[in-house]
């Protein structure tokens, strides 16, 4: 391809990210940015993450032969009226960075539908606690699954372009049809994190009559809540954008629960023993234990005593691998297990660390 | 004390923990226990955890001067009806270490009152992965809370002497009486449990029609449904036996559910940014991240970046503190933060750590 210009309109830490990726994969590119608040752009210009920043959005949109809209959902839908009245690149391509993908993917066919332009949804599913151009890293991406989302605006090139130019991200790619990707993220996302704030705001309001409600929750109650902590701006506009499915899993959940109810009023113990059950054998075949799904790391298991310094001698061992995750499972009676639990970044590293602790320690090293 | 016979019926790794706790406080005394199994009977009398073992519970009922029942909860009742027929030391005193407690304390004055007992409930909140006589543990209760749930056979000695038989465990002893402890553990660890299985149960069920629900489950999924891998059988029982505060939560629940759906169903944005941000500060302020709940840890963040070895570099700075954990929390977009985080069991250790990297590394250091 010859010299093309990528115009990533949004600065934060994704769009950040992305044109480090870009930059990394494709150097002699030259990558434009937007971004509303001086800030994140100068950051950007200062490390060399965008060639030139604006913070008209409507100024740079003609010069590029590839714009991502990594900013906000509903400013993304805004920006997608916009371009409609641009003159852009002819067959210019167009992709954003949304976490629901049904309504950007609606809006860019209702505004440019009949114009020169491709579009095709995205949904790089990483992130960071992070935030803003100054935390921008090229790795983040890196085995992270990157979503493509057809519309009628794709062509047959629209996707093997854009993984061209997205393969310094070293993302794994995966394409879904945009409702269906909502469907699927409602259910392992955004109603399991109403959940959490719902038993957050649930266990707010019992410790207001019942004062030790607090002071006995334990790891799983942490565990569970943990995600209620998140930015509720972004979440708000999630579910606002994603109604249907979440309410639909809201409903199909009330049922279940109306089921417990019913099996603790009639004494079905063996139902209830079933139902635990089940839940456990579907969590013990999920991907979550082979690569860690969407983190996709690699996990080893330690049986360590509870010494002092036990941890800095097993990671002396192990100077010089990919570890990218470290942590003791609490002890508590009624969660599950847990040990020192060490992920790496590959396969090759992990099985190294398994080798060498085995036969270095005398603790038991296990793989799930 | 003179020299007494404490009674430890049900060696698994509760049972055995605590006897283990009671010899370190009082070497002096002849700890005897009861196991079905043959097996943690025999680990038992190996490690020394009892003096004397059997098979038969009533055959050493009538020796002790204390006597724990260590078995799970059905298995509690009934001992607690067996007691009731033997000819037990005069003023005996009986407790348990079961997860729910209204049941049991109610047994107990079903059973005994009347008689020259003294019963008080009692709940460890403490436990491991692991199980048996083999993973006993002295120090499994220290900074645990060992909570006294009070019956009409509990006299005003009967508590400061399990307090001071029990010193050698170190756990933090507290009171409240068993209807509200079962309330309390109905929010923030019963009625969490049944949530977390029926999530499981759901993306199960959800998976079977849409394949990518697997693949795309992030770290707030897996946290969410950790503790649906837990034991079934134990969770029926603490089910079972706190039926009505569960179904309570379960009702609540439900209406908080309804209440996000009308907020989709009227675009009620601003209600529903309301509602994240109100869990976001809730769990803020929740002594979780103060001593951390149960475990009364003291942590510590460190905003390190991803390089190689660099948690080793850390932990050479902290050889010798009390360092019980340490994680560093997924980077994820749609969760929260987390960065390096290092719980330490008390808070000079905590106070010196941050002290040490303060001054040592670059990295931004803060307390929560």
């Amino acid at each position: 391809m010859s010299k093309k210009v990528i115009y990533v309109a949004g600065l934060g830490l994704i769009g950040a990210s992305l044109a480090l990726g870009i930059k990394r994969g494709h150097p002699d590119y030259e990558v434009i940015g937007y971004n509303r608040s001086d800030k994140s752009r100068n950051i950007a210009l200062e490390r060399g993450i965008v060639d030139r920043a604006t913070g008209d959005f409507a100024e740079f949109a003609p010069l590029a032969d590839v714009i991502i809209l990594a900013v906000p959902i509903k400013q993304t839908i805004d920006f997608l009226e916009q371009l409609a009245e641009l003159p852009l690149k002819e067959n210019v391509i167009i992709t954003d960075a949304g976490s629901t993908k049904k309504a950007i993917v609606d809006a860019a066919e209702r505004f440019l539908q009949g114009k020169a332009v491709q579009f095709v949804g995205s949904h790089p599913m990483a992130g960071s606690h992070k935030s803003g151009a100054v935390a921008a890293d090229v790795t983040l991406f890196e085995n992270a699954y990157y979503i493509f989302t057809p519309s009628v605006l794709t062509t047959e090139t629209t996707i093997p372009e854009l993984k061209d130019l997205l393969s310094g991200t070293k993302a794994r790619y995966t394409e879904i049809d945009a409702a269906e990707h909502d469907r699927v993220t409602s259910q392992i996302s955004h109603f399991p994190h109403l959940l959490a704030s719902s038993l957050m705001e649930q266990a707010g309001a019992y410790a207001n009559d019942h004062e030790m409600t607090n002071r006995f929750a334990a790891g799983g109650f942490r565990d569970m809540t943990r995600i209620a902590e998140s930015e509720p701006g972004m979440w708000t506009s999630i579910l606002m954008t994603n109604k249907d499915a979440v309410k639909e899993r809201i409903e199909d959940f009330k049922g279940r629960l109306d089921r417990i109810s019913q099996l603790l009023d009639t004494n079905d113990e063996n139902a209830l023993w079933e139902f635990f059950e089940h839940g456990r054998q579907t969590r013990k075949q999920m991907e979550i234990h082979k690569c860690g799904g969407v983190e996709s790391f690699y996990d080893i298991f330690v049986d360590v005593p509870d010494e002092e310094d036990v941890i800095l001698s097993i990671l002396e061992l192990l100077r010089g691998t990919s570890l990218v995750n470290i942590r003791i499972n609490e002890e508590n009676r009624e969660d599950i297990s847990g040990i020192l639990q060490l992920s790496f970044k590959n396969q090759k590293d992990m099985e190294r660390a398994e080798k060498i602790i085995s036969e270095k320690t005398a603790y038991s090293v296990s793989i799930i």
